[in-house]
């Protein structure tokens, strides 16, 4: 788990909002979900990994040492599912929310990968297949142009694509999570992996990687063959269609490796690459039946994110320790009257200039050089000689010029400066 | 624990973000930390009823009945003192911080509060008493007048006034702690209702509360006595003087009866009321010995909090359900050709005006009532004979009106309603 301090705040919160700004223009509102779940509401939707890796909280009190009944939030599908349910008159026929906020898993930490990391999601509950699944590509590869990032190509399948393929081959049904775990694996164990792993499932399936490998109209062909696989090539060709001519600077694809490890999705799913990434930057699909098991009838839903953890530091470089939001420091120089700088500091914050004052005592060559290390520009200097001359010294801290200037046009020059 | 749906989410913004302005403009910096500390840094540090309340995270794996060592925040100011010890090469001789985020606390919720609720802080690490101790009183005043609260009394007091008065009678200053638990609950239960708590805890201490409850000269007479009493004096007549004439629409006041529960204060404590409010909305004061606690050398530190949740149902009123961000809806009237709606918002978002598409299929009429209902003031209309003509209908969801207009004038148009 990770401390922010200042400088990285600011940075990672200009991504945030770069990329809030974009969800809200396509009328997605922000929802808030507390971290904390009822165990109950998160177990048995991520896979057996998944489970293992929720965080649970102890009971209190006299109940401490027994089962844990609470669990920290472990990613924003499962409580916007748990919101619809409990909610739906409020969220209505068509909700299209967006939440960017931490989960929590319990891995083992390491080589760029947190405990507590953030989440940053796009969805829509309510509509069936269609235009729902075109536009949360376009949010989507949107924000991440918005963030300067290019050459995008959106990696499309089905979940249906690869049912039609199994039931075309006749491999029992029930096999199908063993197929997408395995396929899934592709990029980071090769083919050759991919092959070992569905042998050792008992899967002869040597036949399902050369056809989603191989060329794409035998591939069609085949899926021609069942309902389910027709019904996936529709949905695949009819997101060409809509989002393909609107993604900014990219391309939408059929991957018929495409599996994505989660379990819930049933209809396309899709990947995001940019150039030059060798892992996917944003993933997300359909999953019409997860809002049902806690709503207690179908609704269906679409929706994606932005891994947003792997995407900061692709767009982004923060500063260095405590950067001040300050652009002026008021020196406290007679120690007789630091209440003079605090009023000095008022009446230019009063004049929308944000001010700090040196909250310590210190010879002012300190004080010039805590403005410097905190990037705050001007030092505003007013000794006792000053006082008496009425004037004020204004100190550039980069330049290290000084200027001295009567105490009335003080907040005029300041502006000044500052919009030069 | 509470979810926040857009609206609500919304107006809550509004009120973090003037409240961050503010800090903003004394040159506090945003901190974050995370939700999960451990445990052996939160234990002990908030009194015996502190330590039940803190929300413990069970082992996870093979070590799953084992005693917790992960617990969830507590509050802000710890995890600050340990940013501080660890980072203290960044964050340099004065650190001033804020953060706004929710922590979490296993209390039996009800009465308006709740297990998950955001904390609010403004903290200087590094100075001692002065400046900083003034600053941090002003800049919560200040935070609350930018909300429009109005008429603030500061109620302003010392730890070592109370030391001062203990050692004056010669109570053992280890029962300190024992009676300021007692003090701290005068609002609460009166002054018989402490007079008897002092009784039960053996503390003939009805003397004590006649002092700080008498006449102002008395109590000083016998503060005078002691130099604690005199040094608590002195902060509190320092304090008056130094923020007393800048706390906008407001005064601060010596206090005497104030004790504030926490027992890390070392120095001024202080808490604020608007009018007509019966508890404090903010509060805070020094406290010299915490962070030394985890740095191993003394660091002394002053800061406060606004009771954020206290206060957003005082100063905003969110709408009910859910808001569109979005100005515009297209609608979508012609089965055929919903790309060209995708096409349309793309054009209008391209042109800064935020754009939703009606995502599912159904007639005009109920594509007119979602917008409505998430007060999206237009809707654009574009259906076959519409395309035929080259124009576009506007319709103005209030007024109820309906424009044509040629399709390369609608953005101008769109623009020039949207700025009257």
């Amino acid at each position: 788990m990770r401390d922010f301090l200042p400088a990285e705040v600011n940075a990672r919160e200009k991504v945030l909002s770069t990329v809030s700004g974009v969800f809200e223009s396509y009328g997605f509102g922000p929802l808030e979900t507390p971290a904390i779940e009822r165990l109950e509401i998160l177990q048995g939707k991520y896979g057996e990994e998944g489970d293992r890796l929720i965080f649970k909280i102890a009971q209190r009190g006299a109940k401490a040492t027994e089962e844990a009944d609470l669990a920290l939030r472990y990613d924003l599908t499962v409580p916007l599912a748990r919101v619809v349910a409990e909610y739906g008159d409020r969220t209505g026929k068509i909700f299209k929310r967006y939440q960017v906020a931490p989960v929590w898993r319990a891995d083992r930490p390491g080589r760029g990968r947190y405990r507590e990391f953030y989440q940053c999601d796009v969805d829509v509950v309510g509509p069936e297949f269609g235009l729902a699944d075109a536009e949360t590509i376009l949010v989507l590869t949107d924000a991440l142009a918005a963030l300067g990032l290019k050459g995008f190509e959106v990696r499309l399948n089905s979940r249906k694509v690869l049912r039609g393929l199994l039931e075309s081959y006749g491999i029992d049904p029930a096999r199908e999570t063993d197929v997408l775990v395995a396929l899934d694996k592709f990029d980071k164990i090769g083919e050759a992996g991919v092959r070992k792993e569905l042998d050792e499932r008992g899967l002869d399936a040597a036949f399902l990687l050369l056809e989603v490998s191989g060329p794409e109209d035998e591939l069609r062909r085949q899926l021609g063959r069942t309902e389910v696989g027709r019904a996936g090539l529709e949905e695949v060709d009819r997101l060409i269609d809509l989002a393909g001519p609107l993604v900014s600077d990219g391309a939408v694809r059929f991957s018929p490796m495409l599996a994505r490890g989660l379990s819930y999705y049933t209809g396309p799913i899709f990947e995001v690459y940019v150039k030059g990434s060798t892992s996917a930057i944003s993933s997300g699909g359909r999953y019409d039946d997860l809002v049902g098991m806690f709503a207690g009838r179908s609704i269906p839903a679409v929706g994606g994110s932005l891994g947003i953890e792997r995407i900061i530091p692709l767009v982004s470089r923060p500063e260095e320790g405590v950067v001040s939001p300050a652009k002026v420091l008021v020196a406290v120089l007679d120690g007789d009257s630091p209440g003079d700088a605090l009023g000095l500091a008022a009446e230019l914050r009063a004049a929308r200039i944000p001010t700090e004052v040196y909250l310590d005592e210190d010879h002012v060559g300190k004080q010039i050089g805590y403005a410097s290390a905190r990037g705050i520009p001007y030092a505003v200097l007013r000794g006792p000689k000053e006082k008496e001359q009425g004037i004020v010294t204004i100190r550039d801290l980069q330049t290290r010029e000084q200027t001295a200037v009567p105490e009335g046009d003080l907040i005029a020059v300041l502006r000044d400066r500052s919009s030069t």
